[in-house]
C-alpha cells in the first residue's frame, strides 16, 4: 500500500519567492482488468483495493451480480515480457458457466453503456441491464443526517489531506454510519472500489444505503449506483443533466451541492424526510 | 448551442426548510466519434464545439498531426434507426492516404496509451507516439503572469457560474493572453476541444503556449498537452504522480496548486523566470 502516494521534490513559488521542498502526490498507475485470463480494459487508478476495483467494475458493467459469480481475483505474475509481477494486472475468474463479457462490451464499454448514442437510448440500456430496481427501496434519510456526511467522509479520508488529489466515495447507512470508504484519482474508480468491496462481502444489492462522493455527479456515477442497487447518491458538487435524468427514470434519489446545511435534490426527494417532501 | 445547459426543477433543503426552484445543470450527452464512417469511440461530453472535440481527440491519440490531415468533420444524419440526426455522432474524414486508426486502438484506447500496463511502458509509448518534442520549446513565463491566469480563465467561463458543473481548459500565450477557452463536464474533453480548435486552425504544434485547467492534472492531460506540442500545463488543483513523471520525461513544465500568488512546479521549473529557477 506504499504506492498510494509518491514523494517528489517540487519548486514552490510564492509571491515570487522560490523554495524547494518535498511534496506528496496521489499515485496514479494503469491497471489492466482481465476476465478468465482475457484482457478486458485498462483504467488509470490509484493503487490499493485493486481486487475491489476489478470486481466493482464488473458489477457496474453488468457482468457480476453476486459474490458467488466470482471465484477469485488475483494479480497476474508474468504480466511483463520479463515475467515480473507489476501488481498492475488483475485477473478475475468467474464462476463456471458464467457468460464471458460479450464482444461488443470488450470492444468498447462506452458504446455499450450509451448504446445508440442518444440520452434516451442510454437510459433504456441501463434500465435493461440492472439486475434489480432501486425504485421501490424504502430508504428514508433525515436531511440533518445527510448534511453531516461530507464532513464525516472527509474526516475518514486517509490520503486527501496529504495530496489534495484524490476523489473519495463513501457508503453510509441510512442512520449516517460510514460502512466503507475508498479513494482514487478517478471518481469512477473510487465508486467501483466501494461497490466491489460490497460485492465481495456478499452485500449486493446495497439496499437502504447512501453513496456520498466528494466531487460531481455524472451519468456514469448514477449508472454505477443503480447497478449496485444503491438508492441514493449524494454529491458535494454539481450533477450533470443526464445524471439527473437517469436518476429520475431509475427511481434513484440524487442530491447535489451537499454543503454546510444545504442541498439540492434533483430526483427522488420523497426519500428525504423533510415535511414538504413526504 | 442551447444544449450546453439544461433547466430543471429542484427541491432545495436549507436548515430543514424545503423549497422548490429552477436550477441550471451542465448538459451531458454521449458523442460517438467515427473516422471515415467507422465508429471509433464514444465519450460523455457537454454538447458544443463537437468538431473540435472529435479532431482534438484524434490529435491526442496520434491519429491526426496537422490541419491537412482532416478533410472534414460533420454530424452524421441517419444515426438512429429512424434516420434522425441526433447531433451526437461526428464523422471525421481523413485525407486520402492517411492510415486508419489501427485495430488495437479501436478496440481499447487505454490499452494502447498505457501499453504494457506499467508506468514506464506508458511513458515510452507516449514519447514514441508524439510527432514533436516539447523539451526544446523556448517558452518562458513570468510567475506573476501565470498566477493571474486562473482568474482570467474563470472570468471567461460562460457556463460555470450558472451550473458549477463544468471543467474549463484555456490556452494562453506566454504573455498571458487567452487564445481559446473550452468547457466540458469531462476535463479531458475540455482539453481535446482546445487542441482540436488549434488543429483545425492550423496552429499545431502549440509552441510557446500555456494550457491552464480548472481542476487536477492527470497523466492523461499531460499526455494530451505533449501530443499537441504544448510546453506548459498549469492546474488549479493537484497533479498525480504519473502526471509529474511523464512531464519530467517529456520536458513539459507542470505546475499544480496554482492559487492566489502561489504555485508548485513539479517539472521543468526553468521555464518560470523567477531568479532561483534560471
Amino acid at each position: 500500500m506504499g504506492r498510494v502516494t509518491a514523494r517528489r521534490s517540487v519548486v514552490r513559488i510564492r509571491d515570487g519567492e522560490v523554495s524547494r521542498r518535498p511534496d506528496t502526490l496521489a499515485a496514479e498507475e494503469p491497471m489492466e482488468i482481465r476476465v478468465d485470463g482475457r484482457p478486458l480494459t485498462v483504467t488509470m487508478r490509484t493503487p490499493g483495493d485493486d481486487f475491489d476495483l476489478a470486481v466493482g467494475f464488473l458489477v457496474s458493467e453488468g457482468v457480476v451480480h453476486a459474490t458467488e459469480d466470482v471465484v477469485t481475483a488475483r494479480y497476474c505474475a508474468g504480466a511483463t515480457e520479463e515475467g515480473l509481477n507489476t501488481y498492475n494486472v488483475v485477473d478475475v475468474q468467474l464462476a463456471p458457466g458464467m457468460p464471458a463479457p460479450d464482444a461488443s462490451l470488450e470492444r468498447n464499454f462506452y458504446t455499450t453503456s450509451s448504446c445508440g448514442v442518444c440520452g434516451k437510448s442510454s437510459l433504456d440500456a441501463v434500465r435493461t441491464a440492472s439486475a434489480w430496481s432501486v425504485a421501490d427501496d424504502p430508504l428514508r434519510v433525515d436531511p440533518a443526517v445527510l448534511v453531516a456526511l461530507p464532513d464525516r467522509l472527509r474526516a475518514a479520508q486517509e490520503v486527501f489531506d496529504r495530496t489534495g488529489g484524490l476523489h473519495a466515495a463513501g457508503l453510509f447507512s441510512s442512520a449516517g454510519e460510514l460502512l466503507v470508504l475508498r479513494e482514487d484519482v478517478g471518481r469512477h474508480n473510487a465508486v467501483d472500489k466501494v461497490v466491489g468491496h460490497a460485492a465481495r462481502e456478499g452485500l449486493l444489492p446495497l439496499r437502504d444505503t447512501v453513496l456520498v462522493v466528494s466531487g460531481r455527479a455524472s451519468f456514469e456515477l448514477v449508472q454505477k449506483a443503480v447497478m449496485a442497487g444503491i438508492p441514493m447518491l449524494a454529491a458535494v458538487s454539481a450533477p450533470s443533466s443526464l445524471a439527473a435524468e437517469l436518476a429520475e427514470e431509475s427511481g434513484l434519489t440524487l442530491v447535489g451541492f451537499l454543503r454546510g446545511t444545504t442541498m439540492n435534490v434533483y430526483a427522488g426527494a420523497e426519500r428525504l424526510e423533510a415535511p414538504a417532501c413526504r
